[in-house]
């Protein structure tokens, strides 16, 4: 069987485009898994959301490790990790790298701002980023701790999120793609993709490129394809879609003070069963039990 | 403000029929309280289901524990939590009641099965339960442990479950009541309320009834009004709904490659914002940073 | 039964200079207990190092907590934590204090250095102050969240360790204690108390003065009963006691192959089983089982 | 280099007898490589006392786990685990199984008591075997479970302990054995090894043996050379001995109300920064910050 490790970077070097969903919890990483995607994207927001917390390391960095090993164990395919900063410095990053090969992740992605954490998306003045050195420094120590050489180190640039230019923004990513990431993941805002063309048109396919089309989600996918992206992340849909169903659910049976209505909403209990492998358990049963 | 214990105490002794839905994690039981449920049912078929094991005692105790803390600091209403036989024996209930207690969860449940426990709907001939005066050592060493005067402790019976005669059913239950247990959770698999209806008939008010109406999801609140039922679990309805718009939404993107058609099936960004209470941490950062 | 908390801010708050022992695990600190010292210093360092790693935020500070809960559960006096940096800024701060008063914790001592932290004691040109601004914040956000008015804040300044004046140093812990702190640890890395002493002639009684004497050890104790020092903490002392015992045996055994020559070197069984208490599970068994 | 697992294989089927030393955190753990042993025994005994609970399972399997993870990261030595019962029936054996493979943990040790297990040297009645064909479904389901061929799974009978015959034991270790367990401990409580002669004159040869001279400490080691006797556990000795110099040290500083007489007690605190790896972090800072 092909290790995950490989097939993540199998993945970011192939020159097809492809897509990896997010997930938040080992339900939703083997939904993902279901549909048919070929990787999972473990979101630091979705996992933050869905434990209650905000996405500025409010959950310690073994508590989300907990959860990505629930996540992991629950999948065949690769799992990248939105792994924030790193949680701290170098030898943070260090020992992040070695636990996720001890628990089999295929790669985990680190982003050149500053411990702790705030959201992409939540407009801050104080949003600032690590000096490039210090953040090759941790791409190194991420690659030189790493015993498998086909774990994946996704180095994302938020030099457009703190409006810095093009022109930094792309020698911190050949900085970053020198010292040895596997991809660059390059953010962006604006509900347009012009940054992230203005940025390909310029990028001497030194490494792949990852995009997150969050904000500028309308942009048709072939627009994507022309571009020689090698990788997008659906960074957030599973949590938003269970946020809504649940909303809605949760409104409805409140209501009417009953469950009677809600069929309609809800997967019947045995979908419940099957999603957990139930079965497998039953025929162990068989094997090991008096 | 009332104290959590003091709100679920109230609520099971209440002369009114309420209701609690279930969550397994800190988002879900925001939204439980968001509704305007009075209190959560942290269900352990669910916690598991979404950490993406099963419901045999996969994840550890402290595990769980650490889940129903992340759900616990997000409400404000009182929890519940399902915690199966207490994952042990008596002494292992003792510490589950003083963790409890520590993270300020309103309540617990357990139940009258062997650990590692099997999920009550899953036909299988090992569904055995303890003895009666095993259990009953377990509720008073649960009500011995607790500091707080007003945590709940429910007993659980899965007589009817392992097809154990109405009789020595309420036998248990009378037993359960007498030892301390703060109300009696009636559990059922048939599609009618027929059992719970004949344990009514019986049961001399030794303490409230709560009843999971999942396999008789049908049967019509009014019935449950004329009976004396003090609290009804909707046991699993979160994690349903959740289960089916994430394939829905997981298998659109899929065969789309692409968000722009999924608008309707998910909420807005700034809804997730909402639900993490970023307002509070943008206040707090005027405060306390430079 | 007086809270852990009050005690903690009776001992700060007392004429007498008193004494705390360092402890690193649940074993540890019932020895502290037992040997009469009215409270025990959790230590940073000595956690760090029983558990394998190092004293720079290699444990997560979740899992630094759960060595905590284990320490305090086992002792009826009070612990103050050493909480380094309060492991990133204000908003962790706040979860931190959150999750110490949920397990019954006295107290927690932060200082003014920047995460990930670097051990005192180890000469690093790295090491580096926050601003006292940034730090008054993490005060301020500790104690506006604390809900036990009599949880304590210890503030502790590495200014003398990193080499930064007396008056900076004083102007910092004004400051500090003006941000509400109940207590000023103040460290120094020299071998006499010369710094101690300089800071406390100067020092107007704003609010109690802690003191680590690991490197000035041999300075006798009434040289700091003449200073106006409240409370003493002997930082690493068991742990490094234990070092050298278990070097020993370990040296011993496998020399001899064989366990016959050592029964100076260990406690017998009987007093492992003393320390976890193991007749009051018995007593419990009598009562609870069948 | 030879893998963990390998070595530890190697070990239990040499025809030397080896010694394992009992640690029971990262720190101790470390003590036990340095001292020249192949291998460290996890008690859990010693780590439920270090954590300060009791040999009942009163930690969880997962905070047992962690303890683990941090003294098998800590050494290049095997390390076997003292996994009690495995914690539940097969299928949580199964899942422990996985998880100390994930964590490059060499093998682990399962016996065949009842969960929650009793610690085998306090004297109780309520010690109770399971089922010999239960405990066969176990270690079916252990060795079923492992990837690396080379994963030791040791099978403990507490025969002896519960006064069943030397018949009756030798059966069940027979049983066991064929079930695939890679090595037979026999334990005993008596303070000769007579039990153990008695076993091994009768054992052929089936696989290897290991045994646990607590109680019968004082028997020369050359009586167990003439046995056939695999692997020696001194199972709980460091803890022993850490909990007699802090006891001491403890002590001596609360009479003296000083650290000035006590430097022969313990180590330097340079020692600790040499058995922390201080010296690494210092070197990596070099190469990775800027």
């Amino acid at each position: 069987m092909v290790k995950k490790t490989t097939e993540l970077k199998r993945i970011l070097h192939s020159k097809a485009l492809d897509f990896f969903l997010e997930a938040h919890n080992g339900l939703s990483a083997k939904i993902v898994e279901e549909a048919g995607f070929p990787g999972v994207w473990a979101s630091g927001l979705s996992i933050s959301a869905s434990l209650g917390v905000r996405d500025n390391n409010e959950a310690s960095w073994t508590q989300i490790l907990e959860v990505v090993e629930f996540m992991n164990d629950n999948i065949k395919i690769p799992l990248l990790l939105d792994g924030d900063t790193g949680y701290g410095n170098f030898n943070n990053v260090r020992r992040l790298v070695k636990k996720l090969e001890q628990r089999d992740v295929a790669g985990v992605c680190i982003e050149d701002k500053l411990f702790p954490k705030q959201n992409s998306f939540i407009n801050d003045e104080r949003q600032l980023l690590t000096s490039a050195e210090e953040f090759v420094g941790k791409i190194k120590a991420a690659k030189d701790t790493q015993k498998d050489s086909d774990f994946c180190v996704v180095a994302r640039t938020e030099g457009f999120i703190v409006d810095r230019s093009l022109e930094e923004t792309l020698e911190r990513c050949v900085m970053y793609s020198e010292a040895g990431a596997d991809a660059i993941l390059v953010h962006s805002k604006l509900s347009t993709p012009d940054q992230i063309i203005a940025f390909e048109k310029k990028w001497d396919k030194h490494c792949p490129i990852v995009i997150v089309p969050t904000s500028y989600a309308q942009t048709p996918t072939s627009v994507f394809e022309k571009l020689d992206i090698s990788l997008i992340l659906w960074a957030n849909h599973l949590l938003r879609a269970s946020i809504l169903q649940m909303q809605r659910t949760a409104s409805q049976i409140y209501h009417d003070h009953s469950t009677q209505n809600i069929d309609n909403l809800i997967v019947p209990m045995k979908e419940v069963f099957r999603l957990q492998n139930v079965e497998e358990l039953k025929t162990a049963e068989e094997i090991y039990l008096p």
